[in-house]
């Protein structure tokens, strides 16, 4: 595989972003972080990028008369930096079919749940209320629909009797910013492979981490 | 807690039937199956429980004018036996709000899968065919939606790449012989209860089996 140029959007704090920025930088990967979005001003994902010598572009929906528009910024940026591939990282804003349509690169996600369980916003609210012993995390293909892409790789935390969102978010976070950089390196060693909604991870024993 | 009184619902060979008898022949639990319903004339479980001597049904719905009689005829015998709890174990019939409003007694359910994913018929396939990474069993109060319930326990187990319907549902149900012994165990131990949706296991670090 050639070097992998990924491009992230993010709206929060950019955790994830690190995760990945971080194999990069210990050389785990052939691969760079090309530029950074997000449709906040102040995500600290983009300080981080910024730190780093990375582009970091705020692109504003409210500055754009519809979504349409809006992605059609996003797309022209991915495009300028020649992106193999869209890593969304804490990204709160859900991308219409136009934006998966004309992207021409895989994108992918990190979800705090088992999908198909508690897709969507407050993951982790959701499987409290739920009431469910274990919940974790997915990486997965981006479709049209809610987190409902094929699935790549998961991880699973136990919930606790005490746990509040919080408690249970950070546990999750821990198996996330170990997930994400694991498929960023089965990406670059060319090892990932979809079969219609199943992904194939080649190379023995890798699905379950 | 006093000795508890179980009927058991089956439709198949009963091998989650048979993890329960096995608890209680040996004494761990301080409970009886009574008596044990099917709805069909060839279950296994029901061969299982005679050669116990324990009371066996076979409640022929083709016999009732609608499921209201049907479920009436299945109420009527819970009733006789006076059941403290009702134990569906691979019960394939959803029962109505009629049954669950009329039993006056909790009803739990096993599924081979991690709820809220997978409800339904088939959930080993639905699963292999969503592509996840992890599935499991779920040991549930019974309400009127279909494996909607509050949940009792659960446990996980990993979907292989070579997984076939047969190979993952072997692998799912050893661990429901685990866990559904193990849920009968706690209700005799008196340390299950349900706050809302939220059932909580009294006594230390049992939520995760």
């Amino acid at each position: 595989m050639s070097h992998l140029r990924c491009v992230v959007l993010a709206s929060g704090r950019g955790s994830n972003l690190q995760s990945l920025l971080d194999v990069i930088c210990q050389k785990q990967v052939d691969a760079s972080i090309v530029a950074v979005l997000s449709n906040k001003e102040k995500a600290q994902a983009l300080e981080r990028a910024r730190k780093l010598g990375i582009p970091d572009f705020w692109i504003n929906p409210q500055g754009y008369p519809d979504k349409k528009a809006f992605e059609g910024a996003l797309l022209e940026i991915i495009r300028t930096y020649q992106a193999d591939i869209i890593l969304l990282a804490g990204f709160m804003l859900v991308l219409s079919p136009f934006f998966i349509q004309q992207a021409r690169v895989p994108i992918i996600n990190i979800h705090p749940a088992l999908l198909p369980a508690f897709p969507g916003l407050h993951a982790q609210r959701q499987a409290l209320e739920y009431g469910v012993r274990y919940s974790g995390c997915t990486v997965h293909f981006v479709d049209e629909g809610v987190d409902s892409g094929p699935i790549i790789l998961q991880a699973v935390v136990p919930v606790l009797p005490e746990d509040t969102e919080e408690t249970l978010s950070q546990r999750i976070l821990v198996e996330e910013h170990r997930l994400y950089p694991r498929v960023l390196q089965l990406l670059c060693a060319g090892r990932i492979a979809c079969r219609g909604r199943k992904v194939m991870i080649l190379g023995e024993g890798e699905g379950n981490e």
